[in-house]
């Protein structure tokens, strides 16, 4: 098959190029990488991505990484599937705008919760020798911190700071959506897969303060819409391997 | 005449798009916004970008901002223009592998140094009761806690950071310009744009010990070959009213 994905579980950043390859109803090969097992640091996975991240797409041996740049080379190199970019200029300068907002101004903040309450649990329960080993095979100094932040503990000043981002980004969408049915305009794109993926697929459960229809009615019809669409329900469809118990404590959205 | 940029000094984000119209030779009425006087934060900017940030396009009426946006969008809506995107799909998505390399893990940390160093004098020169009602101002928070920041002092673990980001943004830079004459590829793209803007222009001066022969000679010859480049010499003949004192003692670069 010309077209692989590398990738875990249908959420977050995986869930975000699925999303693209379902909707676009492109053929692909799944290649799951056991982010548990931390396979992504494997040497085997570091020779395809030097970075140790998922996903990975591979297009006739052309590796291609990162969700927001594979999302939109998939719409370059497929232009007869189903788009999700706009056909004109400021239809894709809109889309791109939210791209960038909810790559530097949301995925972190809402990763940040998903890891103090569920990655952190994970990194205290492996022996301090053996997690330093483990951690020091990360190939990104940020991913290195991360693991041992989460081991340690994010600062409450920083949850609170992430949880106000997680606000603000989720008041943005709402005021949006009052004057269009999707997150970039009147044509479903990219934007809503990135939003829907890092932040709104989830929200209500991980944050109910925020996720729920007293602030943002909107957003949780949005969200509906969504979770209805046939590439959408595929892409949740595929194979979740976590911890069923990690997963109803943390209240991670599924 | 049908686009209008509204920028500052030609320096990082104002010069990321201002190399852009001129690369591109797009006709265009430039609107100097004056940030010593605030002027981005006024109302009748604030009525044309929320963000209150520079810089702004104004194409027919159309407003876009965010450089890595509006750099795309000149590509999408000038197509006749010389092209500053590769025309493949891989190609396009090596280009924003980098766009997103320099927006996110370079751009904040070189401003951190150029903030630490000229914003802090404009910020500590200001009277406390004015001060804080010219940053009451800002609409957005991030940009309302780094002028605090920049007033009090960027902290050193803080400043620390920003260092070893920009060594390994140089370092990367430096290898992959050991495979291709230019950032993305053997075409010179809106990636050299903003890499230039945002780092590579003024890195041998603002930090002699990362930017030198030694560490980088390739990189080093890449800025020479940028400097050369008639588009590139037009952006940086438009007006600096930087203070002049400023200029000299903070190794900003020109």
């Amino acid at each position: 098959m010309s077209l692989k994905l590398y990738h875990a579980e249908p959420a977050a950043n995986s869930l975000k190029s699925l999303l693209a390859l379902k909707e676009k109803g492109l053929e692909f090969e799944s290649i799951y990488v056991d982010l548990h097992k931390f396979e992504q640091h494997q040497p085997w996975f570091i020779a395809i991505n030097p970075e140790g991240q998922v996903p990975v797409l591979d297009h006739e041996g052309a590796i291609i990484t990162h969700t927001t740049v594979i999302n939109e080379y998939l719409e370059d190199a497929f232009p007869d599937a189903p788009p999700l970019r706009p056909p004109d200029p400021l239809g894709k300068a809109r889309m791109r705008y939210w791209n960038k907002f909810v790559d530097e101004h949301v995925m972190n903040y809402v990763s940040m919760w998903g890891w103090h309450r569920m990655v952190g649990v994970i990194a205290r329960s492996i022996e301090g020798g053996e997690f330093e080993r483990l951690v020091s095979r990360i190939p990104l100094y940020e991913q290195r911190e991360k693991w041992r932040t989460a081991r340690s503990g994010f600062s409450e000043s920083d949850l609170a700071n992430a949880t106000r981002k997680i606000e603000v980004a989720v008041d943005k969408v709402e005021n949006q959506l009052r004057s269009t049915p999707w997150i970039a305009g009147d044509m479903y794109t990219l934007a809503d897969i990135n939003f829907f993926s890092m932040c709104g697929m989830g929200v209500e459960r991980m944050f109910p303060h925020i996720g729920n229809a007293q602030r943002c009615p909107r957003l949780l019809d949005w969200a509906r819409r969504m979770r209805q669409r046939p590439g959408v329900i595929a892409a949740l469809a595929m194979p979740d391997h976590t911890n069923p118990a990690l997963r109803t404590f943390t209240g991670e959205a599924h």
